[in-house]
């Protein structure tokens, strides 16, 4: 007992450090950038408001689950930001070796449990990782929204590569919400 | 159903706040205080993995929805720290007015639920509340572990102020977590 406590609570505390992992997107009164510790909570809260748009295989339980989980190997491998270019497969290797390093410090139940699911939102297959992608990829452009413009501004982001590199995914898991703030956002790039 | 995606929108931009709202406890680099969003999301990740220290009465899918709603009412009423004095009376009316405009923005269905379970969190009798009672009881005493010290020191707290204001709750809901941590506490207190 005592052995499994201590390795659940090494990695609590080791993922502490999620807390100073900065994102490209500004919080929404935008006086400093986000980080991933508390963008978990928020897409946490977003999969549980927008519950209704997901089919009705997915299970938000197991989506809150994954999105809670899906960004801790960030903390070894960074944030890699949507309108960024990087070296797609190298920054991949750092994830893979971050998720077998901090899954790893649990107990192997645990371990192979939380990492299962991290590959499965990695996967983008099943109807869960789906929906949780869409959560993951439309609360940023609230917050662009939100901030004036936020990460688009500092990537000199246009409306076409926003449908491209998010609408794609967002539409997948969340049609109705793609719609609803699609335009909102097509909104602001014309005003 | 734009009607009711506005709704749901608005509710999440609004809590896009409680990552400005500060809590006694620093994170544990000890290179600032942690803020309520990034809490709400430790504290379901120390619900994930200690789950197998709940009682078998103890729903965890429902325990990690109370713990991600239960801070949201700090937007407007702001942390009360544990160690600190302050009229309760007046907190607890300033955190009723915040549910009610919070909670509120939101489609009636899901106001209605929200606060029904954030209500049950208050109460602190179902066994699910007993249990997230304790899961956020004990993570600030790992912060201030890591920290050295933390808002023990900040308070000028003692082991018995600990095991009187701490101690009796995390002990409710989670035994075995309690008996671990205080070990860990009390050496400190005693180095």
């Amino acid at each position: 007992m005592t052995e499994r406590l201590s390795a659940q609570f090494a990695f609590l505390q080791e993922i502490d450090r999620l807390k100073g992992v900065l994102r490209a997107t500004p919080i929404g009164d935008n006086s400093r950038k986000e980080n991933s510790a508390e963008h978990s909570w928020h897409i946490a809260m977003y999969a549980l408001v927008l519950a209704d748009q997901a089919g009705p295989e997915v299970d938000i339980a197991r989506v809150i689950k994954m999105l809670l989980l899906h960004d801790i190997v960030e903390i070894d491998a960074g944030d890699a930001p949507i309108h960024a270019s990087y070296d797609v497969a190298a920054q991949e290797a750092r994830e893979q070796a971050a998720a077998t390093r901090l899954f790893g410090l649990l107990p192997d139940d645990q371990a192979t449990e939380f990492r299962a699911i991290w590959d499965e939102f990695e996967a983008a297959e099943s109807p869960d990782a789906v929906f949780a992608k869409s959560i993951d990829r439309v609360q940023p452009l609230l917050l662009n929204l939100a901030s004036g413009g936020g990460s688009w501004t500092d990537y000199d982001v246009t409306l076409d590569q926003i449908d491209t590199r998010v609408g794609t995914k967002v539409k997948r898991g969340a049609p109705a919400v793609w719609t609803h703030v699609r335009a909102r956002v097509a909104a602001f790039f014309s005003s």
